[in-house]
């Protein structure tokens, strides 16, 4: 199933130029190729093992979880170097978490496989795994996977990897962007529904420009934060969330304001891939900006676009379709607890509408909205975008067994 | 409806010669008289105000809400002396919070009342509030409730008082407890917004001993402290929390060894509520006392403890009966990230059966139950007692206008 259109396009924040590339993935940029293969991981017999690799490799950059308990393939990731990779290898079914050393020999297997496969060496690799928390990989299954994707590597095969890659997402994620000379590519999976014990968050994106590795890095950094780090489906951190950026090195290396264009063309893409996250949340009907402005320092604003866009009151008043400001109100006063400095009457708009009047209840109808706080004591602010909380989550996480 | 048995007593960690009195309540000590009435603020017509009055008042002691946008009632009751109340008012169905000073004019007008009618000055009586956020109070309404309560007030009026003060709980919260000479009543609320940030909801409790206001003002902080601190819902801080203890002056000021066992006792009681709000929260169907050990320090503890409870992948599994102990280590690992530090391999137990047992199961069934995590790396310990989240949850806080 293809991504459905973001109605809400400004949330892109999108550089001048941007062009979206239709039914692109991570190999409309040149000079990278990938494959999904279907190796039993997955009861379903669906696509569940991906591989993509870089044949002229520039610089990657990786951001992972600050979890305190990664999982395997996150360990293993963090031996080698992370400006280092052309290739990434993820499996979808089992997370490969919680499963101590022996999983870390897992993952440094998965990728001595692909490197085997394809004329690189082992730490070039980059190892992902998706699906439940506690079970050990199936080797067998996983190794014969490799060997069907590695060799199936195309030119054509960035769909397949992005389908290959999904747990409950409802559907792919995957898009491509060209800004200039240069084009990125990005796959992605959010929070699942069959295996709720794991909301694994993974996207991978391809630029098919050469990039010194420190600029990757810090662009990477960037986007990172302006994106994956702003949304929330349920408050939980996974302890296998990995963003990983392919460059080609195709060309000259780029400097100057092109660094610039291609470092806000990603963070674009980023936002692209967490906002469809959001949108595709364990049960979601509603993707929701939440605003906080007026704060006295961006931690605060965050602290506070966290608790009401985590607010479980707030999040089943967006599913209730219910204008319901007090909860705004109350969860702000929790997060300001202790924080002194006055606290003015606060202002809550809906897409601009004041959440009082009787237009706001039509405003919540929308799939996408902004709902925007403004303290009104000071002058940073904060976005975040949430899901709501309804029957369907409630269902996928009591009833289905992990 | 009377409130069920509590399974798991030894949850109170009740002192030495603790009773627990029959259909006991805030009459129950000596010299407190209590009503409640129905004056229309609850659409269903059920009382909705509740007067409690002391005949010979000794110190009182007032614990409320850290948040940042307190509701009218608080704001009232901090222009007056804590340690100087002999009666209460409550009404039940509009929380008149957030309505700025007008609310805050509304509550001092309800102290007024109680006082014309009670023989007291308005500074004597403390005013609560419970029900919808950003509605002003129907001060027509209130005042005939006020003038009936006031006027009927009785030795056996604790249960309507109890009951008056309820909003979305199922069944009323009132008790009371013998220790020695001494006896204390309790009534409370709870069911949602229930992660008391210092105090509770509306928790009530009377002692027929006098005490140094001094005593007094320590044993209630340090009762809040270990009762309904330690609770939560969904995480929610309301803007309205208040415990407030009422004493009566009959007899001689108690000191020493006497005043350890009524700290005890009044600990005691209050736990036995705090406890009562989880068993009833709302949807509520599981009470899990979760206890978290071998931490590097109390305050990481009690995060990692607020981590699981307020998961909302962890409650709703534990709606779901499924030992699910990945969800456990997710939240654990979320909560140290950023700490440092070893972390070993996580134990967790349920009723101390291992998680990964095929005994697990069967723990989950039982209406209260223990869910431990032992992180091996120091040895501080917190627990907290949640509820689980369950689809009459959702429907509670969708369909319905809080």
């Amino acid at each position: 199933m293809r991504p459905p259109p973001l109605e809400r396009w400004d949330w892109l924040e999108a550089p001048d130029g941007l062009e979206l590339v239709p039914e692109g993935g991570v190999t409309t940029p040149a000079g990278f190729r990938a494959a999904g293969a279907a190796c039993g991981l997955k009861p379903s017999g669906a696509l569940d093992l991906g591989v993509l690799i870089c044949d002229e490799p520039g610089a990657s950059a990786l951001v992972d979880t600050t979890s305190a308990l990664p999982a395997a393939a996150i360990r293993r990731n963090r031996e080698v170097r992370a400006d280092g990779f052309r290739g990434v290898v993820v499996n979808a079914g089992t997370a490969n978490a919680a499963t101590g050393s022996p999983g870390v020999e897992d993952a440094r297997r998965m990728a001595e496989l692909v490197a085997s496969h394809a004329s690189a060496r082992p730490d070039e690799i980059a190892v992902c795994s998706t699906g439940t928390i506690g079970d050990r990989l199936d080797m067998a299954k996983v190794g014969a996977g490799i060997a069907e994707a590695a060799a199936g590597v195309a030119v054509g095969g960035g769909t397949d990897f992005a389908s290959a890659i999904r747990t409950t997402d409802r559907w792919r994620k995957s898009a491509a962007f060209r800004v200039g000379e240069t084009s990125l590519g990005v796959a992605a999976k959010g929070a699942g529904m069959i295996r709720p014990g794991m909301a694994t968050m993974l996207a991978f994106v391809t630029i098919d420009a050469a990039l010194a590795a420190d600029d990757l890095a810090a662009m990477t950094r960037r986007a990172a934060e302006g994106s994956f780090n702003r949304i929330s489906v349920d408050g939980q951190m996974s302890p296998s969330d990995t963003l990983i950026v392919l460059t080609s090195a195709a060309g000259e290396v780029v400097t100057g304001e092109r660094v610039e264009r291609i470092a806000d063309a990603l963070r674009c893409a980023c936002r692209w891939a967490a906002i469809q996250m959001v949108k595709d949340g364990e049960g979601a009907e509603h993707a929701v900006r939440v605003r906080v402005s007026g704060a006295t320092s961006v931690e605060e604003a965050d602290a506070v676009a966290r608790a009401v866009g985590d607010s479980p009151l707030v999040k089943t008043a967006i599913f209730g379709r219910d204008p319901n400001w007090g909860r705004v109100e109350q969860a702000v006063g929790q997060a300001l607890a202790g924080r002194g400095g006055p606290v003015a009457d606060l202002a809550v708009r809906l897409d601009g509408v004041d959440v009082a009047s009787v237009e706001a209840a039509a405003v919540m109808e929308r799939a996408e909205y902004e709902l925007a706080v403004e303290l009104g004591r000071g002058g940073s602010s904060a976005e975040l975008f949430v899901s709501d909380l309804t029957h369907a989550y409630v269902t996928l996480n009591a009833e289905y067994h992990t």
